[in-house]
């Protein structure tokens, strides 16, 4: 197959992913990106790099060089139009509605029983359709060996280099290499959210990455993790991808529990989880802090820290901005003019029926504030 | 007349002012309550204590106790068609439109000519459109000192309370009391706005109040003071009451010159000018920590200091503005929701065309924002 060592020592598979099937669960409502990210226009709907492409057609930008069509996202019934819309030119049956949201297994799992139908020597490679990754050619080849390795019935998760002691994401703890595979590493386990302590911990030993919640496996061998746990669930996945018109009546007794909970973990507890180490230029945006370290990065330094410049980042028309003293991130999204004065590390977000301002620093908390808004009566504008 | 001592030793000549005019200067565009106040649409003309008045109809009201229709509202030509719609049922001249903005003198000059021809024992008192009086008993109490006073001659200011060492007001300093007229004193002299020390100063000596531009004095006699610092422009100003036709001709060769600096600065150096110290919850409410420090008063107290309160002050439709762990003010002013979260001593000031982000301790800079936008091609939003 001419693979060949590449710069960083993985074997260069990026030119051997013909069995591979992009996997791409597009759901969540980001909350905490409220008010620019709804319950009915969720995050992965929007462009929130200033690129001009959503989120969504950047997942989808990065995966066509290695799966060509063989694309199927998986979204809630209300976002299926949107979805079809964003990428038009998909194939019939691309798109895999959800009834109702029902945690990452069931979503996930549907998609592996129908391709397991459709080709039952493919791959499948499931990458979340609202993160960020700067460089497309790093997380082209990673996933080119993860591929190779999910050929031979591992289940390969990528696993982002760590560079700063995050609290917010889980952990992928290390092994040995896996003999055969170079930059494949076994893993020891997967650990949850940690203390900033511990974070800081797990940075100085060198052997933890991101769990960003990508993996590349044989959906067989997916489904047949699921089955030793829950073997009514994955049995309940095939049926549905032998008779898809249940799906309305079937899905709502599906369990609600997420992949890594239901597969992940305990396969790794078994020792049949692999991971490939990467430097991806990775963020999941997960809030407005994140989204201005992002819009702040040096595109030739994208793991490095926010450039310093003068005046807040601005996502949007920046004609529309007038700041003095001011640093942060503002989004003028309603046409209108936006000033600010003497604030640092404001967040100013205007959009046409809704503001928010707050601090880089409280950003985590914006989901208190639609809380609020759907506790007192005012569930529309979330 | 029945005068008789009020509580505070005043002599009360409320009902004793049946010669006395108002003069409302109605100008200046308020620019450090932009993006609320605007040129077109100036700081008078707004409701800034949520009562359901304007600030220049809040003047009026205080007004008519004392003086009927006896009223004469100096303004830009602009303004005159919104000033005549909220004071309806002004008689007719009762508005006085000047051609371009000409600074004080001009304006309340041109007035006092006005009046001495239309009433040549009238005595007129000159109040400005934007301020804010909480005690209008104690106003009109002041005034009927004044008045008194001010028939025998004199030029008497009011001289207000200082309850704290502003730094953005001038102040008269009081010297001893007028014989045959309680209450009033004789003005040492005028001082311009003083640093932090010296107003620290003014305030521990007890002999210094706040100068709030209102005074009381004949029409006759203050155009007699001009005429001794500045014979061609009084005479001017008594031609153009006797042909108001000429006005348009005249207006732009008027000296620009504050009344302050052309007559009242002088005549005190002259002996010429006593004072009526009062406390009347004045307010010239000036920017937006002045306007949150009006709105955030105990009614009981109101030159005490602000109420601490549970979130942001709220300018407007409460049910509009969600905040959490957040001080300050917000003006909801589109109809669109505000939400903040964590910010102290935030404004917040929402309008259709503009929003404000600032500070409480940076809200005298709102102007530089003002200036910047009229610079870069914006005037229209100012």
């Amino acid at each position: 197959m001419g693979a060949q060592p590449s710069r960083d020592g993985h074997t260069d598979d990026t030119d051997d992913t013909d069995d591979l099937w992009a996997v791409v669960p597009a759901g969540g409502a980001g909350t905490r990106l409220w008010p620019l990210s709804r319950a009915g226009s969720p995050k992965f709907l929007h462009d929130l790099t200033g690129s001009g492409r959503s989120l969504l057609q950047q997942t989808h930008d990065r995966l066509v060089p290695l799966v060509r069509d063989r694309v199927l996202v998986v979204t809630g019934a209300a976002h299926r139009d949107a979805v079809a819309s964003q990428l038009d030119g998909l194939p019939d049956g691309a798109v895999l509605a959800e009834p109702s949201p029902r945690d990452s297994m069931a979503a996930i799992g549907l998609a592996a029983a129908v391709l397991e139908r459709r080709d039952p020597s493919a791959v499948m490679g499931s990458f979340a359709a609202d993160h960020v990754i700067a460089d497309p050619e790093a997380f082209r080849r990673a996933v080119g060996t993860a591929t190779a390795a999910a050929r031979d019935g591992w289940l390969v998760t990528l696993g982002i280099e760590a560079t700063h002691p995050a609290t917010s994401f889980g952990y992928i703890h290390l092994g040995e290499g896996l003999p055969g595979h170079r930059g494949v590493h076994h893993v020891r386990e997967f650990v949850e959210k940690p203390s900033a302590a511990r974070a800081r911990h797990y940075l100085a030993t060198g052997d933890y990455r991101w769990n960003a919640g990508m993996f590349v496996v044989r959906p067989s061998v997916l489904l047949d993790l699921l089955a030793e746990r829950d073997p009514a669930f994955a049995s309940s996945l095939r049926d549905l991808a032998d008779d898809p018109g249940r799906l309305g009546e079937v899905w709502d007794t599906l369990p609600r529990i997420a992949l890594d909970h239901a597969v992940a973990e305990p396969a790794a507890a078994a020792g049949r989880v692999v991971c490939v180490p990467a430097s991806l230029g990775w963020d999941d945006v997960g809030d407005f802090d994140s989204l201005a370290d992002l819009l702040g990065r040096d595109p030739g330094d994208p793991d490095g820290p926010a450039a310093a410049g003068a005046g807040p980042l601005v996502l949007g028309e920046t004609d529309l901005v007038r700041a003095i003293d001011t640093s942060g991130l503002v989004v003028p999204g309603s046409g209108r003019v936006v000033t600010v004065l003497g604030l640092d590390d404001v967040v100013v977000v205007d959009t046409p029926d809704a503001l928010l301002v707050t601090t880089r620093a409280r950003a985590q908390d914006v989901k208190a504030l639609v809380a609020d808004l759907n506790a007192s009566g005012r569930p529309e504008l979330t």
